[in-house]
């Protein structure tokens, strides 16, 4: 792709050259690492490896690292009434979920519909955790679901002080933490999930493989979602994507070494983007700003914007944004996350994603601001744009 | 993995060097394929391209194809009651099952244990189709699960027979295909297989990434495995593993090319195989030998041996090979197969598998048999090798 300004890193990430040279490697590697022989072993060596740099990526113990196909799968493991501690083995009897959630998490996992309840968000995007006490207080056995971060906003939910109520309520509490690696901490600990979903596309890993990661052996899936092979110690059959795998732990070792810088550098590009939106059309809304943010995520309107419009005006600009979540093959509808915040429809239609990466640069942040400097009146006026 | 031989192809086949090729390239191709923009369809092109070349490969329509993480997700994703046709809705009542399919087949994917049925085969390893036809007649709407050619002994199963008394019966039929392809004919039509499953890493793609297919459009599962996402049309969620797909398109596409020559270069070389392994060891029994079997496999024994120390003992003298199914996290458990076949405990936990693929030599076959030459007279005494 020559001379392009990717921007929708929170779609996806470009693959990190750690994660491409380690990967590339692994598909040399014949063996299936069910099998005792040379080849087996080796390839189960690179699993194993894989499994503790994810590990490490959110401070967690690799014996409480199973990999899946995504985040989509993991989410999908995770939400189950059969999810038990040593502690309590009767069945969750209530799934708690923010209206903001991912769709792959807002489905409810195997929850049946009538277990599932929602949890409001406050205006600034962040889950209104005195409505969350309320919901855990009709519920004797409730699994929370509570994204780290939106993908849509960026706004950082209130996690540790959310698993802390849930705890206190006899609760369990997942975490879709998709967003948060590479850019925010992300300690299984610190936050206080039981269980955490992660994905490697979303770090600079490949696409087609993710994690659920428990904070201890104690907590137990009693019901695998694919079964008919003891792969990921009895909890997801079928023969392990090694080379992605592989990929995904190269991944997150670079990740977690580089975020801290990563983070920073974004912030600086993100905040003056920001600047800019607003200076070339002052009356570019950025939601969810008044609260704590991913520092690579810019989700913003102008009354009048239509964003199918406005992505395919930047993509005509050499620049990829995103209308919203890029999860529902390539259909755009209005975002339930800025409705759940209470935007209104008009405004809520022209939301435009900017998701920024490691890689870059002041200028596609300058080339990003010539284009909204040529596009942003006319797209005010709810006009398409000739191609 | 120098100076090796690899004999362990139906457990996993290394990359081809096309799909290696084609992965890479897909690697450096950055969107999310529901994305809009220019990276997003990018992507896309990549997946439908796949889908077309495996579509190609089974004889399909690329619309039919539906990508998932690999054979047992697939399976899993086959296996329901929700299985429906344009003409019948009503939901499966009963799933009948080989009793030699592969392990992620035998669990009955999603029906409940109370609806699952066993159907016996002969003692040459093909599936006793008037035990099918009675089974048949039992049920309003049943479902057929049976495998294409068993990943053990290669024995091929009569599936075009058994696919027309299902749906005189009524029923419908799921193949799973996953060692067919590259080796013997796999067309959907000529089959008569309703959905099929297949398997990127054992034709030559990557681990990681599979397919069902249908043989029609008229044939709906309303109950995917992995919601929350419009991907695949709805039955599978989750971004898709789109260097995978790739990796899996390319195999697909060179494996079709070549398979009549891969698979009479295969047959010549284990049939040498299996001259010589009788020629050292005139009591040894080859199962499955009075049926059509895969062209490259071969599943042996002789009294005494143990198939877990002769594993070891092939590896130190750098072969690989394989006690059976390497589904279950290297444990070595007896053969369900086999013991379906009625083979006797004694010689059942004797069995070694060995199968061949493309690169498979002349010199791998010698030295194979140098090796057995060396081994057999110890083996048979149930001995373990000094290392």
């Amino acid at each position: 792709m020559v001379d392009r300004s990717y921007f929708d890193w929170n779609a996806t990430a470009p693959l990190r050259p750690q994660a491409a040279a380690a990967l590339a490697e692994a598909l040399a590697v014949a063996g299936n690492p069910s099998s005792v022989h040379a080849e087996g072993r080796a390839a189960r060596r690179l699993v194993e490896r894989a499994r503790e740099q994810v590990a490490v990526l959110v401070g967690a113990e690799p014996g409480n690292v199973f990999f899946t196909s995504g985040g989509t799968e993991a989410n999908m493991l995770a939400l189950t009434p059969a999810i038990e501690t040593a502690q309590e083995k009767r069945p969750r009897d209530r799934l708690l979920l923010s209206t903001i959630e991912h769709s792959s998490v807002r489905t409810g996992g195997r929850f049946p519909a009538g277990m599932v309840e929602d949890v409001p968000v406050k205006p600034d995007g962040r889950t209104d955790l005195d409505a969350l006490r309320g919901a855990l207080a009709e519920a004797a056995r409730p699994l929370v679901s509570l994204m780290l971060a939106n993908n849509e906003t960026g706004v950082v939910q209130p996690v540790a002080d959310a698993a802390a109520i849930t705890h206190a309520a006899g609760g369990l509490i997942h975490v879709d933490a998709v967003q948060g690696p590479g850019r925010i901490a992300c300690d299984i600990g610190v936050l206080g999930a039981d269980v955490l979903t992660i994905s490697a596309h979303k770090l600079g890993g490949p696409k087609g493989v993710g994690a659920l990661v428990r904070r201890a052996d104690d907590i137990h899936f009693s019901e695998p979602l694919i079964r008919g092979g003891g792969q990921e110690r009895g909890l997801r059959a079928g023969t392990e994507n090694v080379a992605g795998i592989v990929g995904f732990g190269a991944a997150a070792a670079a990740a977690g070494e580089n975020w801290l810088a990563e983070a920073g550098r974004m912030r600086i590009l993100r905040d003056a983007l920001e600047t800019g939106l607003k200076a070339i059309a002052p009356q570019t809304v950025i939601f969810g700003e008044a609260a704590e943010r991913l520092p690579n995520t810019t989700l913003f309107a102008v009354e009048g914007m239509k964003a199918e419009t406005a992505v395919i005006a930047f993509d005509l600009e050499g620049i990829g944004v995103s209308s919203g979540a890029a999860c529902s093959s390539g259909k755009v509808q209005p975002s339930h996350v800025l409705a759940a915040m209470g935007v209104s429809p008009e405004l809520l239609r022209g939301a435009v994603r900017v998701s920024l990466g490691w890689t870059t640069t002041e200028a596609d942040i300058e080339r990003f601001l010539a284009a909204w400097r040529k596009l942003a009146k006319v797209l005010s006026k709810g006009h398409s744009i000739a191609a």
